[in-house]
């Protein structure tokens, strides 16, 4: 599970990070925002009315959903549990609250939480996004803020400075959660050892 | 804190590991062991009689320290200050025992232990160190079973096949363990993003 402020650069860190690992895959969210230019249905999102989203919560479709910025973001059970079943490691993109929603649903999961390296950064990263009136700037910064207060709730903190070693910080987390001993095979183990 | 019975690779794996690590050193171990072919004074270990070994613990010099198929281990409380205090991550190459007395000493170290491959490997290791006679064999292999029976003690397990693989698995604990929240700089943070 992975957090960050809007402008912390997770989304180009997760495709990163996807692509160069083959038992990785990231569940596809559905939301009821506007696609973003360059944004695909099924790829970035699975792009829904908020009306649709919210007959899907009420039906219970969503392992966690909230509403971020005045929109909706979810994510499937059922795409979550397919995922899963077909022995994936999954990567979810959650928000803040989503999070603390998992954590309830998974305490075995590992969050991981994506700080710019410094606020001037994330100002500059806003700015890029087309944060452009001042109080808009503003009321961006100050989401972020809020959203990163959160970040001792998580159990890895990655500082999003350089890409390369923000990717190498992700896999390393991956690959080691993968090596846990709540995660080894303690039947081989046992089979192999102590017959 | 690693740990693997005899002949499970776990030397040349740490070897490779603190050779690729600028912020890595290991603490060289006092032993009351006769050296091996090949290795050095203060390097593999610092070799010393057994009295000598036993006067040190006497007036507490050892972190820990332990007796294994007769030969005394032991890790220098100075030398691990010292690298600390440099700044250093430090690799400490214990015995199941030792490592328990570890975990009481240092709650938050990291507990790593190494598996062999499988029985059949562990045995042709065991042969190629010298295990020759039958019943020599048993005893070190029998060894081997009661310290694997302490594998769940650890916070991680690598399983030393392929030694590329294992290298990689221990690299990216170490990294990833850098990461986790307890060790980041809270006052960085929010220095740089609450203040």
């Amino acid at each position: 599970m992975i957090s960050a402020p809007s402008g912390a650069g997770k989304t180009t860190l997760c495709r990163r990070v996807v692509a160069a690992d083959k038992r990785l895959r990231e569940s596809v969210s559905y939301t009821s925002r506007q696609p973003r230019r360059g944004e695909r249905n099924n790829r970035d999102y699975t792009f829904v009315t908020a009306d649709e989203f919210r007959k899907m919560a009420s039906r219970g479709e969503f392992v966690e959903w909230a509403e971020v910025h005045g929109n909706l973001y979810g994510t499937s059970r059922k795409r979550l549990r397919d995922l899963l079943a077909k022995g994936f490691d999954v990567l979810l993109d959650i928000d803040t609250q989503g999070a603390a929603q998992f954590r309830r649903a998974f305490p075995d999961g590992v969050f991981i939480f994506i700080l710019p390296p410094s606020r001037e950064a994330l100002r500059q990263r806003l700015e890029g996004r087309g944060a452009n009136s001042k109080a808009d700037m503003e009321r961006r910064m100050g989401n972020a803020a809020r959203e990163m207060k959160n970040y001792k709730n998580y159990d890895y903190v990655i500082v999003n400075d350089v890409l390369n070693d923000a990717v190498s910080g992700l896999r390393a987390i991956i690959e080691s959660e993968r090596l846990r001993t709540a995660r080894v095979d303690r039947a081989w183990i046992r089979d192999n050892f102590f017959y």
